[in-house]
């Protein structure tokens, strides 16, 4: 059986930078599920019109078609049992809920603030006038203003990530000695800063670095 | 036997402020503990000399001392494995972790730099000085400095609210479908902002209060 992973793409179609599809990505090694991906842009809205909405991730497994992340996860916890669950025992999931709230509204828009312009400058050209004109209108500012103050935003970054690297002092993953889908989440929120941002928002020798690496060493990414 | 918390206490001896002995006592309700509370006082270090160190909560359960909120926790865990789980199956501690890091890293600080006058206000005399100097060092600035600007604080800590009413739009509780220690934990920073601030941080209709009501009557307290 196929299964394919629609994943945001920039103008160098192996560059993959949307933190929700990674969350998908580290979710199908999670429970050692093959797939391929097929690079998507922004704008190629025609191209997944099959699952309904307009945008990625989205799974076709087989003869079933998914969308959003969340309800990818689900899907994927419900219809491999067998593999490892991505939660773990109830409440797991529900706590992880919680942590899916905190990056949502508070560690992505702190990276944002901060790569906007960076992820501007990576996009396909078909993809920028979309792009510009829904994050302008989004945060109220030109692309171009974000350049400004950007040391203090990496600062409000930082103390954005404070909880994170506090948990990660005490346990190996946010999941304790392996990693869940709250790890999966987090991180793919910390990959499209690595990936996306024009210089280095961590130092090389930084914990959070060492733990993204672990996830992908877990998973033999 | 007999189990007793000494659990802090401002002049009006009944008001029981600390959002650490909170986490307690909603962790004893959890596994059905009974218990008695000696209120105490900052500056009593004298009275729980015998615990090995000068901050509460202090349990002592027959024979045994504990101090520290989490390693009281961990305690009840282990020593009435028969009762309610206080965190429920692996991963759930770890995640618990993440937000205990958050409410004591990002919550916390937010609602002290609304209500720190109001507890001062409360203090019994004898803990006034002791308070004074201690959280005028923390903070670098002055008891009477945090009145400024009050509205604006007010604002910032229902931001920093966001993530857990998201999470509590979708489901009953932090833990789920009922509470656990990850529940007890941010509650107690919502009843000392509660208990403690001189004007009511939150609308009487806030969804914030309503989970707080079901968490107390859960344990019928």
């Amino acid at each position: 059986m196929k299964r394919i992973l629609y994943d945001l793409a920039a103008a160098d179609e192996a560059l993959r930078f949307s933190p929700y599809c990674w969350r998908i990505k580290l979710a199908l090694a999670h429970k050692n599920l093959s797939y391929e991906t097929v690079p998507w842009r922004f704008t190629e809205k025609d191209v997944i019109a099959f699952s309904g909405q307009g945008k990625v991730p989205v799974l076709v497994d087989g003869e079933t078609t998914i969308s959003g992340s969340q309800e990818v996860a689900d899907y994927l916890e419900r219809q491999y049992p067998n593999e490892a669950s991505l939660f773990g025992e109830p409440p797991a999931r529900a706590l992880t809920m919680f942590i899916r709230a905190w990056t949502e509204d508070m560690l992505h828009p702190a990276i944002a603030r901060i790569i906007l312009p960076d992820i501007y400058a990576q996009l396909h050209p078909k993809d920028k006038a979309y792009f510009r004109a829904s994050r302008e209108k989004a945060w109220g500012m030109a692309i171009e203003d974000f350049h400004a103050g950007r040391e203090g935003h990496v600062k409000a970054l930082q103390a954005v990530l404070a909880p994170v690297r506090r948990t990660l002092a005490g346990q190996s993953f946010i999941a304790g000695d392996a990693p869940s889908y709250a790890d999966h989440i987090v991180f793919g929120a910390l990959q499209w800063g690595r990936l996306m941002s024009a210089a280095p928002l961590f130092a090389a020798d930084d914990l959070l670095l060492a733990w993204m690496d672990a996830v992908l060493a877990v998973y033999g990414i």
